[in-house]
């Protein structure tokens, strides 16, 4: 076999393991974590779906959803960090340089570059693709705990205003989608699925 | 709200049920079944890295990645076929058409056009983008059972020639890929993962 093919071989053995990596978000509906690899599936389709929203009209979709694609593949060596444990960012950015660079480098050069680049494009947020990118990534968990009556939200003690503060950020990705947000986050704090 | 967005909040979620369709291969390492969002992710993944395998030179990357990201929503409603139930497969299309029907047309009726569109190509296989997606999908699951020893053939008392005769259709997507599927497959027979 041609040693590139063998290469791209290892990297897609390699990288069926984001399965096992757990987010602190259950599956609508289960008591069970949502793994990387799903989700990344699911922040795809809302890519696609949900398209029309970016802020910016040049928004190009594929580069969109090859970010999406990848965006959490470095969490297979450095693992899930918490969207509400501060500690845990603290060396976020460092434990994920390394595996970014172990992993991508599974795969020929010329590829490992394309997707070190589209991680840190990601990562820098200084692109429109970047904001529309992180924008859905940070309505998604939104999306689960509500329809699951806020239940990882109330195991961890989060409040609607640390919700609110985290994800702010949406606007600069999609308008639209963060007055979404903000109606879904004050409508949780009514239901009392997040504490005031 | 305006009602186009509610409607494809209300896809969003509902879709969100492929992660609890299981599949009959499992999980590298894992004795948990593989489900289909998480398979859909790893051939978006594989479109990616493998793209320049495609037996055609004009194969837009955009379309095979939405072709590989909704080809299975339709087993929301249908379940999950068998590669190798020939009973299941008699009533199969039927059934999947009346899912594409109720799960697409959550969306707003242009989107729900294009994601039906999308999904018949890919039954299709009529384009060259259907033709690689279809190489993926069957490489996928062989790829899976080959690093799990072939756990799930042994259990449904799979033939190396079943395999072979099932996805040498891949040729028509991939020449390459397919010739790497054979060398997989005769490897799996020589070390008795497959039944002879
Ligand atoms: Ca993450």
């Amino acid at each position: 076999m041609n040693a590139r093919l063998k290469q791209q071989m290892e990297f897609i053995i390699e990288i069926d393991k984001l399965k096992t990596i757990l987010r602190q978000t259950n599956v609508i509906g289960e008591t069970r974590q949502e793994n990387d690899a799903e989700h990344s599936w699911h922040l795809a389709m809302m890519c696609m779906v949900f398209y029309e929203y970016a802020n910016e009209n040049a928004v190009n979709m594929l580069r969109v959803l090859k970010m999406l694609l990848i965006h959490d593949i470095v969490e297979i060596d450095a693992g899930d960090t918490f969207a509400y444990d501060d500690k845990g960012h603290e060396d976020k950015r460092e434990r994920e340089e390394l595996a970014a660079k172990r992993l991508f480098h599974l795969l020929p050069l010329d590829q490992a570059q394309e997707f070190i680049q589209l991680w840190k494009e990601y990562e820098n947020r200084d692109t429109p693709e970047s904001r529309f990118a992180l924008a859905l990534d940070r309505l998604q968990p939104m999306l689960l705990n509500y329809h699951n009556q806020g239940a990882v939200w109330q195991k961890h003690h989060v409040t609607g205003e640390r919700v609110y503060n985290r994800n702010k950020i949406m606007a600069e990705g999609s308008e639209t989608l963060w007055e979404y947000a903000e109606k879904l986050i004050r409508d949780a704090l009514d239901k009392g699925y997040l504490l005031t």
